[in-house]
């Protein structure tokens, strides 16, 4: 089999990976793994030492099943800024633990205004009414009987990375704490179009209220036009009934918008001329810019990328060698382009692979290899997407907006890797 | 807003998708959902009788998330051949719940040949010995440091949809209980290429041993061509590290391949010239040709689909009118070109829509509208893969088999649906 030292992609250890696929034998030296000569090549020796589970019967399954007891430390966690006895809750998911583009719904994060309201399907109803020719209403069982399809796609709090944003030092916390706020899943719902149509919408219409049936009527104000595009009632999320933080039995959901534009156990959809203006749009996911300001509606969430292997307060095992850099990069655009990485603080770039299919609207995952001198080295990674868009650094972003704003962070983020291995949250 | 009436795609109600979805408000007659004059478009009203959920706190949410309370019933269940005392278990997906193409961890088919093993991570090996230049053992920390990849795919088990390949006639179940043997996922691990060239493969190498470390040491010989082209070590399924019953803490995953052949638990490989014809592969995995003979290592699971909205003991709540009807489809050898559906027990045939994106050796859902008549119909569906292979009807595929052979049943399948909406499995 051919052998042959992979091609440098960039400085700083970045490999260039049709060569580092194609190395055969030598990854043995490029990956620097511990590999142990095996003196006993048949079974007899391994049958002496077996473990006991392979001596044992093993147990049966369940109805539904769960992680394993060994994995049970990977799980969400409050945001530091909302305690366990507040109605308001952020929970944010475990990135760094995470592999692919699918959050399991289980661990995928969860903003809730005002907790989460115990809602029985069987008298939850949807209205649709204001300016339309017909108004409607819908029992769970009438509505899913209209067609039903299904995309993946990312959902994002419009305060994701708040830390980075208005911390005048990069804190030291991790990728979860810093980034949690993101996650990844098949939605699948009626496409309100339908909906809409039956209803038939007056030529004045240009705005629908959507309003949640929890504690606090969460609602936010959506432009026609997005709910006429891809926007679904969803019902299913990873192939099951979405779950009560995710607004079971239904939420609405547009895709590549803010997390709170989604309004989750959607009872109430008014159709009017001009947007409510509601507590919730007005305030807290409101921008404030530079020059005081308030920037309304910024509901896209813009493009945006993050090394969740090797991200904050993990610490390489190695001192030195082989390791596989893996991030997410998505946009509330359209589908990611291409996603560069630095190991040298951004004076030299390499492309990442990305994992296919990269979909719209979608957490795409990228990974490059890489060749860790075992030096002092800051990671970096800036995504583009189809439109050209593409990530400032911080201080481009930090002089759009005040000091204290904090929604729609999305610079390029740096990990500080030491000498030592430990890699911690930096600013450059 | 323009209205028009859908045109037809096929005899028994089968509409053309773009004429339907381009239909507009005439949806309201051709759907005949029950529709409610809301004759109170304001909101004072609608505050007179909020539900409790709208005038309490909710509650807050929890590390990792579960199921809703009210969809609980939505569970796996055993297989009535492995009773819940049985060692050999084989537990079915609800299907007939399921949207999109993923399908969430908790409700993945299992089937387990000796239980399922309580394995220590710290303590799990993996061994790559026999016909190679440098045996190599990894534990899991060495093992995780390898680049990852990760892909949706489907998994089945040979035996899936077995009552229909052997009973005479048609038993009235379910399709959890004649389908619930497949299942589709994100998976992500560790390309065995890469684990197979380090150790350095010998020219006489021609098959690899996989070995679980279960009770009874599951065992199949896989050719290394396929090791070396798309099999992965399996350590991620849907995001997050893989559960107990898909072989935690490490499977072999041969996309497209039967179930069993992606051998959990796995802890030893060992590459030789011949296969073992272990136990597992020598017994259960073999099918037995219509001449006696026997047909061995037949590895990939063949074209097939099945309409799961609606199927076998739903009851069409509307005795007429609007049903989207849906399912899935996939094939071992590569992506599904098309999906023609009958709603006329195959006089007439209709191409569904696929749901994109349509994916390599991956569940696809299709969807069609249907507009029933309210007499009693038959709903066939038959996949086309990209090579062009197409589901068999059921006598073409028994003529091939001997009729106590069970496995690779791939046929065409029917669902009978009476004049009262009762959907019941059928044979044509």
């Amino acid at each position: 089999m051919k052998t042959a030292k992979p091609t440098q992609a960039a400085l700083g250890g970045l490999l260039n990976r049709r060569s580092f696929l194609l190395s055969g034998l030598s990854l043995t030296s490029a990956i620097s793994l511990p590999t142990f000569a095996n003196s006993n090549t048949g079974t007899e020796k391994l049958a002496d030492d077996l473990p006991i589970w392979m001596k044992t019967p093993g147990v049966n399954d369940i109805g539904y099943g769960l992680p394993v007891k060994y994995e049970e430390h990977i799980k969400r966690t409050l945001a530091a800024t909302t305690p366990e006895t507040s109605l308001f809750s952020i929970w944010h998911s475990p990135l760094q633990n995470q592999r692919g583009m699918i959050t399991p719904s289980g661990l995928h994060f969860s903003v809730n205004h005002n907790g989460i309201p115990d809602i029985d399907p069987t008298k939850h109803q949807l209205i649709i009414h204001g300016l339309v020719d017909k108004p409607l209403k819908f029992d769970m069982e009438s509505l899913m009987r209209y067609p039903i399809v299904s995309n993946i796609h990312f959902l994002e709090c419009a305060g994701n990375t708040a830390p980075n944003a208005v911390s005048l030092t990069a804190l030291d916390q991790n990728c979860q704490e810093l980034f949690g706020q993101v996650s990844g899943s098949e939605w699948s719902g009626i496409p309100l179009k339908y909906l809409l149509k039956e209803a038939g919408i007056k030529p004045s219409a240009k705005w629908v209220i959507a309003e949640g049936a929890d504690g606090g009527s969460h609602s936010r104000s959506i432009p026609l036009d997005k709910l006429l595009d891809d926007a679904i009632i969803a019902l299913y999320q990873n192939g099951e009934r979405i779950r009560p933080s995710q607004g079971y039995p239904m939420r609405l959901f547009v895709p590549g918008w803010e997390g709170n534009a989604n309004v989750k156990w959607l009872h109430r959809l008014e159709v009017t001329d001009k947007p409510a203006f509601t507590k919730d749009e007005s305030g807290l996911y409101s921008d404030i810019l530079a020059d005081g300001k308030i920037e309304r509606f910024s509901f896209h969430m813009d493009v945006k990328s993050v090394i969740t292997h090797p991200s904050g307060q993990q610490v390489l095992p190695d001192k030195k060698g082989f390791y596989e850099i893996s991030g997410l990069a998505w946009s509330g655009y359209g589908k990611i382009k291409h996603v560069e990485v630095s190991a040298d603080g951004g004076k030299t770039w390499a492309k990442a692979h990305l994992e296919q299919p990269a979909l719209s609207k979608s957490l795409t995952r990228f990974t490059i290899p890489w060749q860790w001198n075992g030096h002092s080295s800051t990671l970096l990674s800036r995504a583009t997407d189809e439109y050209g868009r593409i990530q400032p650094t911080r201080d481009v972003w930090r002089d759009k907006y005040a000091s204290y704003s904090f929604n729609h962070y999305n610079a390029i983020q740096a990990w500080q890797i030491s000498s030592d291995g430990r890699v911690e949250n930096t600013y450059v």
